[in-house]
C-alpha cells in the first residue's frame, strides 16, 4: 500500500476523532506509542513488536492528517534514493553514526 | 511509493549504518526526531514541519530494518480498513478520545 493510501485510510477511520483532539493531543498519542515500541523492542514477542510498529506509523499518519501534511510527499521530497545530507546511496556521511 | 518500497530505499541508503548502530541506538535517533517533530509543530514553518515528518518515518523504517520487521505488513495486519479495537470505519470506540 502506498504511504498516501495508508494516510487516507487513517483519515477515513480516525479523522473525526483526530481533528477534534487536535495536534497536541494527537502528538501525545504518538509519543505514547513510541514509548510502547521501545518496550516491545526489549522483548521476544514478534507479534507485539509488529503491532507497536503499526501503531507508530498509524499515529504518525493521523498526526500528519491533523497537521495537513502529505506524509509521502514529505518523505520523498527529503529522501528520494539518496541521503539528503551527503547526496549518496549508500550514505557516506563521515559524521553520521 | 509503497511503504515497503520506502523501507527498502532506507535499507539501501542506511542499513550499513543502522545495522552497526543496532536497535537501541537507532531507537534513540527515532526518539530525537519525534522530539524535533514536536517542536516543528509549534512553528509556522511548513517546510521544516514536512522535513520532520520525513525524518520520523525514515527513522521508523530504519528501525524496522534493524528489528527485521516489515512495516507495511505490520501496519496492514493491524489497520486494514477498520479500527482494530471496534472493527468499524469510521471508528466508533466509545473510550477512544
Amino acid at each position: 500500500m502506498q504511504i498516501c493510501e495508508f494516510q487516507e485510510m487513517m483519515r477515513r477511520i480516525y479523522f473525526h476523532r483526530d481533528s477534534n483532539r487536535g495536534i497536541e493531543g494527537t502528538f501525545d498519542w504518538l509519543a505514547d506509542e513510541v514509548r510502547e515500541l521501545k518496550e516491545a523492542l526489549k522483548t521476544d514477542d514478534k507479534k507485539a513488536l509488529e503491532d507497536e510498529f503499526a501503531d507508530v506509523i498509524a499515529w504518525l499518519a493521523s498526526l500528519a492528517n491533523v497537521a495537513n501534511v502529505d506524509l509521502e510527499k514529505a518523505a520523498l521530497n527529503k529522501y528520494e534514493n539518496k541521503c539528503p545530507k551527503c547526496g549518496h546511496s549508500p550514505c557516506r556521511c563521515p559524521f553520521f553514526k
